[in-house]
């Protein structure tokens, strides 16, 4: 049975459940969630993610949601190949842990509250960007990537000197940021940063999804 | 060698790696480090975590930062006996994923501004609290532990009749609530999240740690 992501092609959270399907080489079937007619808050979509939010997976009888969840089980259950967690090595995935919590905990929240004022606000709710906000949050940014920096000048990629979903995580919203706001110099002007992230956007897989999120703001 | 938490013992995070060491029965030192001073943002600290924030492990020549992946990485080193991610299992370790990241994502913003506005900003920072911000947050958490309350109708622990991390990591921000802001209800209104409650905070390990926590604000 094909595997079903219930989403929308342009969201952050469903896009980083895409990117790491196309990097096993997965088949899998995008079911549409319409979230300007409050689809994600109802039945059927609130049975698969109480929360009310997309992405979920759907996996036969397993319904999954929260992106980073979903990514980690299709590792295990059908990433053997691409081995994205390196599970086999006790200090490679606890390295791996280590920099998709900094993912969650640190950059998330400047760069999506970024995308937010400056691609959903305007283009989908007719607000204006607040910037003030905006001025608070690349600061915040700016440091997260300092630390990104130092790193990414000792190793290739975030865990080591190899991909990992510790890099997959950050595709969607970095490249919203640089394609779609003023703000890509946070990432450019990074020596380290800025080859890291070349390395990972321009992976096929990685292409394969990114293309579908560009658009003018 | 001993294990090293550098933290401190009425901080949460710090809580919540040591509710896990005493779950699975390690020895440790805790080493003190003095946010009063700004110990936390300066030399060696700010090596163990680069955003200067604790707790962080060391164990021998490696160091680790962010609570959850310090608890991640003790079960899996040295926890096969509580074996609290269930990683057997395919089916029941997403489950543990699962409800580790509705902690993360849902549960911990909430109650960590509870908690902040009605005890560290009163207690330590000499603040009052902003009751248009707890009635917000204590709405919030209130949607949160609905759902709470259904999943723990049908099994005795979030992610099923097993306990394990994704339980563990709710105790110490939990009992700080319970104990010490008038939210208590939050918890004691529904009756699957109250015996819940009361089943892992009076495990051993529980009690043993979150005796710490309680002083009046
Ligand atoms: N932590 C969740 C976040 C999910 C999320 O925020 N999804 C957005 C779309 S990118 C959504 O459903 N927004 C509608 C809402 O929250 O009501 C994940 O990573 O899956
Ligand atoms: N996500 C981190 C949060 C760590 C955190 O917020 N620690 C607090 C103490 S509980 C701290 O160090 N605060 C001082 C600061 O952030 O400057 C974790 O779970 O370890």
């Amino acid at each position: 049975m094909v595997l079903k992501v219930f989403g929308n092609p342009i969201s952050t959270c469903t896009v980083r459940v895409l990117a790491c399907i196309e990097e096993i080489g997965l088949e899998y079937e995008l079911v549409p969630v319409d979230l300007t007619t409050g689809e994600h808050k109802r039945p059927p979509h609130i049975h698969r993610n109480p929360f009310g939010q997309i992405p979920a997976l759907q996996d036969g009888d397993l319904i999954l949601f929260e992106s980073r969840v979903i990514t980690r089980y299709l590792v295990r259950k059908y990433g053997k190949g691409a081995d994205l967690l390196r599970e086999g090595s006790l200090v490679d995935s606890v390295a791996v842990d280590q920099w998709m919590e900094v993912e969650t905990q640190h950059f998330n929240g400047p760069i999506s509250t970024l995308v937010f004022q400056h691609v959903f606000l305007p283009v989908f709710f007719g607000g204006s960007t607040d910037e003030k906000v905006v001025a608070a949050e690349a600061e915040k940014l700016g440091k997260v990537l300092d630390v990104y920096e130092a790193k990414l000048s000792k190793t290739k990629f975030l865990a080591g000197d190899f991909y990992s979903l510790a890099d997959l995580h950050h595709l969607s919203y970095g490249h919203y940021l640089i394609t779609n706001t003023p703000h890509g110099s946070l990432f450019h002007s990074r020596p380290h940063v800025k080859a890291w992230w070349d390395a990972i956007s321009a992976r096929p897989a990685s292409k394969k999804v990114l293309a579908a999120l560009s658009f003018s703001s």
